[in-house]
């Protein structure tokens, strides 16, 4: 590429910071403009990657001096952000979920599958270097025919209770992950069921959420998926999957900072816990998340999740949602 | 103990045999008397084993010359047995199922309760080591509260179309297993919810059975169990077991002959396929689960899983059944 | 075979009860003959398994009472044993070392190799199904040829100094089944290195003795074997091997009592401690020597390691006690 | 820093580029200058990652436009390019090893020494997260006292045999890393034995030198200390440590690059080859050594490996080397 992407960035919390340091690592991008309400963040971030700042995220959008944008603010800016980067004829890498109710993302569908620019979803995960691996495997027949899909995911532990306030719910917060991953092996589902349960936190409970859920979703060739979730694990951030099929099985496991065991008269084969969250844990695949997204802008290829993608991952969490709150199947 | 205790085995199938060999090398029984409708496989058994023969389990049952009995053969015959083995005042240690008509075993159930008797159900998996060992474990609070059990269950292949015509379906005859590890773990379980699948298996479907299910089940502190099953896995026999509570994790994996893992230049860490079916794979529970028995003999207590442990594992499959059809979680 | 083989066992130790349990578990084999100068062993011994009792181990061997005897008595009584057993026409499964004294062993070199009975050495360490796993595979070319041969072999902890002040030095005591073991996979060395040190253990330095020693050993086709020892290891009994050669890699690992792995928030993927100690960890390698040494009475055929192999091992730590106290290879 | 570092690159060959990238990503560090015989080696790099371009190293360390210099050309240069960079006060990274010649490196030893800018010697992997951690846990006391230690180090395949014949052969060439291993964990080595073998590569042969060696070191409280080497390793770069001690063990092992695991009717828990070579299996090591570096030449203090260690590991080859002719032990 001859000149460098100009990137904004909207939105500089904790994911905000992630993107800023794969813009910063992606030598064909440049960070030129970061926004957010909070000013100070926004040149927090400038400060030690550049760019101009604002506090308004249109006033970036339309301001001529960005080719792209990633929105890592609130979820119910997304949108709106969205909206008005396909206007200004900027690309967009917008964070999961696209919103909390299904009708609004709905009602931007056909924009945003009709644009000229790219709309991405940030499904970090299916980047990562592991679970990428055993797709590839997968598609290639390694396994034969797909046949049943474990997906286990847990938090190190529950986010504030403000936070889950706002989520929308473990099921449209946490499980997207998991319900974009399950349709990155099995992309056409057709029915979902899901259990939540109260085990260990208490204000997640008032907020009438889940820290527990299972789901199990079949897809159109009668494979059966099956999510497990908690907000907490003891032993880091645990990240598993798990694709059996007619000839065999692909696993990937957790991942720790170091090989080493240690071996005592009270234990052997002990490794440490393992990384901590999802900034270690997927820090390859959030710059590779970006650098698709680059080659997505370059090429006119969409090769990060879509924006349908986005929707379809929340239509399985509303529908996991109305299972889990009826107790029954829900046919899609 | 004084004098050994004299065992009759009825039924000399593939499980006969293994019960044969256990009572054959635990010191403390002593092989006296084998039935089989089929008598020249209870002759094979007694050549090898010893023991008196006959075609007719009731003349065995009542001769006066068994303590106990162990009931390895088919399902259908295992209330009379167990009946008559009370009314004989004879031991009685009996395969699971106990039927797959629950109000047949219903109606048994004061009687199985009342006896003087000790009556048995052959759930194995209870005395597997590794299975064992993480029960103690979190018994003592080595995981703190158990949030979450996940039971993986995979046959290596699947039973003939005859054996399946007759089994019950998947969850009276596979899965009835992982109902009763549930329940070791989590014995008040009070709901069920089943997904079915047809994924391999032509002649299971022709038999209106699945060949793969999953179940999600409630304890009542909310905890979450999950049973994955298969008719087939590849690489042989996969029995895994996860328990997750608040404080951590216990797993037990799978096993194979040696612990030799090859290394070239296709791959690095190669096992060998694990063990091959349930004969290799628990052949120490099958031994200890026969010491556990004797041991409830001598000593009056009930050591091994009860007759209420088998209607319960059934009344689970019942259960399980009904929500797979259904598409509803049934509330128990 | 229509008769089972009459065994007597000479030695009532620790070895001599595995002797004993693998005797009573061969269905082959019936103990007939217990003998021990200390006749409170033998009576103990025969009490459990069965056999008449002697404090005179020649009264056994001239009895007409054994067809074959196994020796677990101390190192200086094995070649008289021995000796008497092939004037005696009676087959004999000796204990290692032979002696600790070459000049004996060689003398009785030629009678043991004319003999008309089986004399067999216990290295049981071939029979490990680990260990003949990897022999086997290497036999069949799965490594290319074999270049490197790495044995590491740690006691859970240091004999009492008892044991030491007789046991001839670590390299004729341990290190003694780890040049059977480099034999079993390279027959024909002709190179010894070795360096003792002395670490840990006050009174094996005491003894003029080594608690850690490291040598390294050339086969004819230039291969290079290592073997590593200690007479400590926190973290329970130690026997790896490790097989390289020009195709790739086979490794055994340690065993432990299940597979069970632990996650907390200190670690993860942690097992309990290794197996504590030969009886346990070579369980069915007694066994299976036993089972070769009773198939090799019946045949004729020499399946276990032979006299000349007893007398080759001692050649070995010979040879590496002379490297490890002049500071110079020895050629052989 | 208010100002970056001024870097210097001489040598750019497979190594200059790792140190090249290394440079790059440090944003502590500008790469302004690049030297190479070669001149289109050095336009290369220039291209890629900036900086003057010239063919005489000399011009590159007096031109007043580098800080520091990383030294990676040929082994004969390095002692001309240290002592030059002294004396115009330029701070040097040197690759491994100083010099063929023990007795060059002693002459340059005091200048060294006394130099008032940084001289650091390129051990790499002393900074290998791995090796890192078990260094800081054995410093901790968590194995008690270290009593072996054990270093497997196989490349994936032989150097051509251009590079072999001007190495100097395998102890100073790629032993050299693992003396160096060896005096991270026990800097005062008393003894050395070593052996070496031609087993697979007949062009390593006729230049008189080893495709496979092994080390037995003695450090100066008795810790025994082994080193296992091949030029080749079918599936991968072999790169392991074990650290044995009084209290327990720690232990390195391989990395791949992903955690996932493969299982069909022919094996079980098969992972891929590991990585290839050192360029990918030490790319973090090879950016902490350059950070380290960086922040010696900013503190002034030596955090890397100094020319003296560089000096001992070129000893401890010399050592070897004249053992593995002569068959004797080496004291020192």
């Amino acid at each position: 590429m001859g000149e460098k992407l100009r990137v904004g960035l909207i939105g500089t919390g904790r994911i905000g910071l992630v993107h800023a340091i794969s813009i910063d690592e992606n030598k064909d991008c440049e960070l030129t403009y970061v926004a957010d309400v909070f000013i100070d963040g926004a040149k927090k971030i400038s400060e030690q990657f550049g760019g101009k700042v604002t506090s308004d995220p249109l006033e970036l959008i339309n301001s001529g001096e960005v080719d792209a944008i990633v929105i890592g603010s609130p979820t119910p800016t997304h949108i709106g952000l969205i909206d008005a980067a396909i206007d200004a004829g900027v690309h967009a890498l917008c964070e999961k979920p696209i919103d909390l109710d299904l009708k609004k993302v709905d009602a931007m569908l056909e924009k945003a599958n009709s644009a000229k620019t790219n709309v991405s979803l940030g499904f970090n995960r299916r980047f990562d270097p592991n679970f990428e691996s055993i797709h590839q495997r997968v598609q290639a027949g390694e396994v034969g025919t797909l046949e049943q899909l474990i997906i286990t995911s847990r938090d190190p532990g529950p986010a504030p209770r403000e936070y889950i306030a706002v989520s929308g719910g473990i099921f449209r917060d946490m499980t997207i992950h998991d319900f974009d991953m399950a349709r990155y092996f099995v992309p056409n589902i057709v029915e979902v069921t899901a259990r939540g349960a109260n085990t260990f936190c208490d204000y997640i409970k008032d907020e009438d959420d889940f820290d527990s859920v299972n789901v199990v979703m079949r897809g159109s060739n009668d494979e059966l998926i099956t999510i497990i979730n908690s907000r907490h694990a003891a032993y880091g951030y645990d990240q598993r999957l798990e694709a059996f099929g007619s000839k065999g099985m692909l696993v990937a496991s957790n991942l720790a900072k170091t090989t080493v065991r240690s071996y005592t008269a009270d234990h052997s084969e002990q490794r440490e816990p393992y990384m901590e969250f999802f900034l270690e844990r997927y820090a390859i695949s959030y710059r590779s998340e970006l650098a698709r997204f680059v080659e997505s802008v370059k090429t006119g290829k969409q090769l990060n999740p879509s924006y349908d993608d986005g929707r379809q991952a929340l239509f399985l969490a509303e529908a996991a949602l109305e299972s889990a709150k009826t107790g029954k199947t829900i046919k899609l």
